[in-house]
């Protein structure tokens, strides 16, 4: 008989954002249940934060040296089987490593860590540890991007020729950061974003969902970065060209002061077959364009779709599935992996994604980075 | 300290799809748990059904009955709250009573029962025994129609003259019912179904929507039903013009065999100051009209919402909000108030639908049913 | 060698809205040129009107009984060739039935005449004289249109079972017609406009679309009019069921008080095999469903159209058609009617709407509104 | 009195497309008619397509040196006042040059030339002209262009800070050139279309609606071009970084191998107090987002317009203006600057294109070409 598995959390506490939607995400499907967590930087709000969801006071924790160490001391059916860390990007690496290292499954938000050289090392306490490890690039847990990277590998499109994607907000338009709005404030900090400000918020999702979704890796860019409020140091804007793999061009555009936008990450792809067109803030709905035949799109559910997009829908057409189903999916798929992984048994490795998504990620960054430095030189990723 | 609350379940056993519907609803938030159930007809598949869902066996009943009773011996602190009905309609009102009466509140899936004098009795009942009763109109839980609804009750939209609604699908376009699925074996049987077909099925969410979001009550209807599949007795498809309370026209448009229509709810609203628009489908928008000012669009958690809506988002806007997060905030209200209500607070009732909204859709689906039989005559509700 | 098409016109002089939408939609194509008109109700407004038009003076008559006799007078090779009647409903039948009894084909706006019995007339007229005769029932020139009507009549969409058609407007929501506008000023005015008001205005024209594009008639009617506007006494607003000459239902809502709503003309079909929506405002998408295959959307000039869609568009794919465009090729499909009648060739009668079509009109305004005083009593058409 | 302009032709024979596009958009209004034309490389093809539009056959001229020698000697009352060029690209600058110089007004497709030099020179021959000329940048004569241009200019936006066009057509996607198509053909063969393929075609019209939105110039640009057609010489795909005149930054893509793409060109627009967005294939809708209010939509001839927007509509709101509308404007002012040129009366000049937007089209697309070259570096425009 399966059970519910129990999941750690570093990160998350009173009024964080992130946190409290992985929570959601990782309860929906009725597998996992948050027994334990390190929430805040002050035993005190950690605990406060625990309280608040229903925990035990005693798996609250002052510091996630603190959970882990304490937890390994539980009884195996009791003990945490998972961390999932929701902390800004400087506190990824420590708890990650120390929880693998201690036997633990991670799962982790992105970008994966602060710096490059944490994230290839992290590869390496992942490999050495035997343990999983999940990236929470979430809009790959949509239904509708999962038809899309389907029918791509399938060959439906054809020769990809050229790809778009943008990622756009509007809410670091004013100086968000200097009226103490914590999101705003790390964000905006390089100690604890790292060198990419909207480019590791947002731009890693961008990436990501292109690498996805087409199947190909980004081979160059060739970046315009661009810093518009007042005092920051680090990019709240971007403007990027890419080369991929296979000959394919195109461009990413993100940005965080793109005044009124809300969550505005769509992707279109371009084939010699066919295309299509993703948009996040409507998710339901995948456009496909093609050579003789009008437009036709594809509905969460409904007809004409691959397997892959299928399985991970949870009620019927018409029914709008939304940001945390997609989350959802990221943990489900986890869950089942560490279920397998338990049990022993072999199976193929579920689709989420892991270590190699984030290192692409932190390259990209990177890249784009040195273009932007070298005036938009054409930079390997 | 709060706590989690613990549900059972009565129905929603293994490919039921509601039944998944209301426990991933109920998880979200993380304030309740689902603790037992009597699932199913049998008491194998309510096993079956329980240990997947990673329940201990012994509160997997096999009868409602069976778990009303025996949960009612647990002690206080591992007993069930309250019960969740996701039955058939004929399954609603049995189960319903029979809980409240041992001291159990409960939620129920809509219609509210099987029968209109079902549905007075259980007013009766729930008034008895001192308990809370929840309806899951599900709909009323989106935030946009949150929005709608204050800005009606505000009077920014003026006198209500005119409105439109329809629930229109596609699914029972051919004879599904003969095949052996089993949505639409009971929804086409009048004994399990009751008087109205598609009626009670979706009309009563249409009905309920406009009365929610108006504030104003339907005070006659006249019906024109269609029923369309080969061999069947009840409506799939209607019809009908309606007169308010107020003296607003309007009318409502349901189908089960609209072909290619997967859950198409919508509703526009015209007053004399502005009207409004909302589409279930892509439930992230609320178009505005204005005399003299161009069409606004809300979103949740967006720019311009009243605290009503504000306060069931989750998530920043631009995060799309679905299906789920809806009816999961009628169960978050629900156990809000059983929460207070457990402590003896007193608090203003938490927004979510109740037996009076049960009772009109009763009435709502046996006025639309006279009027057809009485070749459309006007009928009151 | 072709030759351009004169024309006459009465009514539409300056300030007047159909009159330029008349002029300029005949002039689009190149194959009509304007020459004289009795525009206006005093010669001086007449003659200021036509010269502003560039017209000689000659040719700007007082009444419309002079422009027909003067006309006349004229050599073959300058007189017009045929009457456009753009002037409010009262003032269509004379200055129809006289033309044509001189010898000149006449092209005039909707609903056809006051009444149903000059509507009856004047079929007889129009019989007698041998002439032609052209209804512009605009909407129908929309390729999408054209491309619904087709996919009908092939069988794409099987058996029909349902029809909406909703045609909403909001610019009567204030008392418009007591500040002196004109156009407010004659459609509030039972003696101009006859015993329908939004019914005759906008109602023909959904009624028109849903005859036009299913091939099948509505055989009766159960109307709820509303008079919401202060003092008026012709219907502002409609709510109507509609029972077609197949078995299929429906519904058709119309309003001029629908607050913010610009000139929604909406329609919906459901068949047993596909079902199609076309909206006015956006007119260039036809979205199609089906039972297996995912949501289609056609284009003008794009993928996968019929020949009736692909010959009325004059532009590629892409390159929005408007209202003058569908407008346009109903004058377009007349002066090619009108040419091949002057050579004396036979042709299959170009698409464009007829006498017939004008009394379908006056037959369902008379219906509703006996309906409508038969408290929404079924009504046959 | 006001009298209708006489237009002659170049180019725009049977079966041009453009040649069509700018007769019917001549037409609309009632102020211009087609008088002449040398409309194809042979004196037959030319006649024919003359007879064909109800011309004289005496001008139907075999060449436009003809036509303008010609015509030059016909009675003032009776030739044409300007010369319409629509021809291949490198069959703009000679009319042009010899109509400016004998004497006529020139209105002519873009890109205005076919290489930068005859741009400048066109100027040249302008200005010791003292005769008027237009440039057909038809997308500016939308309604919601000019009413996204006047809220910039008027400030509602706030400094621009990021700007997005697009331009994406598939129609290149297969080797359409070699099947004999005259519209691919020419715009793939350097010697006729010049240096840029997509960038003269489309590119020049995306440069060009930024510049006109924003009031601002694009100061220098990264541009990779993709040639993507089998054997193409030209770009037929364009991914470019922008940098404006006053710092904000942007991209721009085009491409006319997007599969499935018909006629996107889009733009969007964000300030520091504001944003907006237009798309041309829905072009009655200016998307608008702000700091604390919600997005706002305005409609041509809708609420809350600038004159600029209203006085380019020719119908009420909700009857969709199209792709000719739009193209109409351009030669309606433009025929109003000629009719008060020709009355010696001073106005403002009326909105519409001239030789310096045809002078910056020429640089973005030699600028483009250049960075191309030099790997992407930026390049001053």
């Amino acid at each position: 008989m399966a059970r519910k598995l129990r999941m750690g959390m570093v990160g998350g506490g009173i009024g964080s954002f992130i946190g409290d939607v992985h929570r959601k995400a990782a309860a929906i499907d009725g597998m996992i249940e948050l027994v334990c967590g390190a929430f805040s930087s002050t035993e005190e709000k950690s605990i406060a934060s625990g309280k608040d969801l229903n925990l035990n006071e005693s798996r609250c924790y002052k510091t996630f040296e603190d959970m882990i160490h304490k937890e390994q001391e539980l009884p195996e059916d009791v003990r945490m089987d998972f961390v999932a860390i929701v902390t800004p990007n400087h506190m990824h690496f420590p708890p990650a490593k120390m929880a693998l290292e201690n036997g633990f499954h991670v799962i982790c938000d992105k970008p994966v860590t602060l710096t490059l050289e944490e994230a290839t090392e992290l590869e390496t306490v992942i490999k050495n540890s035997g343990k999983l490890f999940a990236l929470t690039h979430n809009y790959t847990g949509n239904s509708m991007v999962k038809q899309a990277k389907a029918m791509i590998a399938k060959g439906e499109l054809g020769k990809i020729r050229k790809i778009q994607a943008q990622y756009l907000q509007g809410w670091l338009s004013t100086s968000l950061e200097k009226t103490g709005q914590k999101q705003a404030a790390w964000r905006t900090d390089p100690k604890r974003s790292g060198i990419g400000g909207a480019l590791g918020d947002i731009g890693t999702h961008a990436e990501n969902l292109i690498e996805y979704i087409t199947g190909l890796k980004i081979e160059e860019i060739a970046a315009d970065l661009g810093v518009f409020g007042e005092g920051r140091v680090l990019d709240d804007d971007g403007n990027m060209l890419i080369r991929m793999e296979n000959g394919a061009k195109g461009s990413i555009s993100i940005s965080q002061i793109a005044l009124g936008e809300e969550n505005n990450l769509s992707v279109r792809v371009y084939g010699e077959k066919g295309s299509l067109e993703w948009h996040q803030e409507n998710p339901n709905e995948l456009i496909t364009r093609w050579l003789e035949e009008p437009k036709k799109i594809y509905t969460p559910n409904g007809n004409g779709l691959h397997a892959e997009a299928l399985e991970v829908s949870r009620i019927p057409s018409g029914h709008p599935e939304g940001y945390l189903e997609a989350f959802a999916t990221i943990y489900k798929n986890f869950a089942k992996h560490i279920l397998a992984f338990n049990t022993g048994e072999t199976i193929k490795k579920p689709d989420y994604p892991t270590i190699e998504d984030g290192i692409r990620g932190m390259k990209f960054i990177y890249a784009a980075v040195e273009s932007d430095k070298n005036n938009t030189a054409w930079t390997k990723i």
